[in-house]
């Protein structure tokens, strides 16, 4: 089954809406979807950035925030600014790596989602361990477990790799689309180019 | 007649394909279309930035050029690089605001196209005085007539009363689209939204 791999980061605000169409929409045209979390931070500072472009260009941020709101509310989706933003990312990225990526209703797809809508539904904090402790109980994946997995070395590792991976494609923000030809795709708006 | 204001920047890449076909799109729904010429420049100076953001962040760039090339194809529109990137586009926007904006198929928006097409499309450099009076020429404008009144003092006060309207709408980037009750839209991906 041919297979897209989507790139996302907790931290992203268009990967919210992404991640919570990308599996149906592949499944329609009968792809399968690959879900890569990865780290945008190291991707900033390189270019000297410490925080969101969203926050560095308040003009662009402002219209962002409209603009995901009518993107949720044409969705059907719950929608909150999360408080800070963007919200440490990387505990979540470490527990999405640390699950298994095995399809569209897999472990890491059920996970990633539970983190979106609570970041961006519910306006939680997804830097709280114990946040992130509730979703995977809510899941029906044992907290203790997984949490030892995500903060093993291998774990980081991984996620390291997965980020590196990232910038060897080219990717720059997300949620970003790769498709086995090799063609990147940016942004929720180029979910079904990436697909078709 | 409803109407949506299009703001353009010469040098843009996406505004190439947006005023390509704002026109007819709108006009499929009944709406009327203000062109809205404006510099993008003093928008990214307060951003202590010097050029294109698509320059500033190479990854980004090289795959706005690969995304733009695939949007050009999708649309049979001819696409080519201009170089540089970006043009200087004060000389075809002041032009552009000299000419009457009087509809879809009017004065300024018959030159914007024609600049666009020549910049994107053949890779011509519409910082250039002569390719501009080209440009007017074959669109029956009387070339000398219409640079005299595009150098005048209140032709430039015009384009800087724009931008600085399009920057108190929160305009940061182009092509942008505002609509009678204050929405804004950025991006050719967000055309159809904003005449909808």
């Amino acid at each position: 089954m041919t297979a897209i791999k989507f790139w996302y980061e907790f931290a992203s605000t268009y990967s919210y809406p992404a991640a919570m169409r990308v599996g149906e929409a592949a499944k329609e045209k009968g792809i399968d979807v690959r879900w890569r979390p990865f780290l945008l931070r190291p991707v900033f500072a390189e270019l000297g950035w410490t925080t969101s472009p969203f926050n560095l260009q308040p003009a662009k941020g402002a219209y962002m925030w409209r603009d995901l709101e009518r993107t949720c509310r044409r969705m059907g989706l719950p929608f909150r600014c999360p408080d800070p933003f963007p919200q440490h990312s990387v505990a979540a990225a470490r527990i999405a790596t640390a699950l298994a990526d095995d399809g569209a209703d897999g472990a890491r797809a059920r996970f990633s989602r539970a983190v979106y809508r609570a970041e961006f539904g519910d306006g939680l904090a997804i830097s709280d361990q114990n946040v992130l402790a509730g979703l995977l109980e809510a899941k029906g994946f044992d907290p203790f477990a997984v949490t030892a997995q995500a903060t093993a070395d291998e774990t980081k590792q991984a996620l390291r790799a997965a980020t590196d991976e990232a910038r060897s494609h080219g990717i720059f923000g997300a949620p970003s689309f790769r498709t086995p030809d090799g063609e990147l795709f940016w942004g929720n708006d180029r979910l079904d180019e990436a697909i078709d």
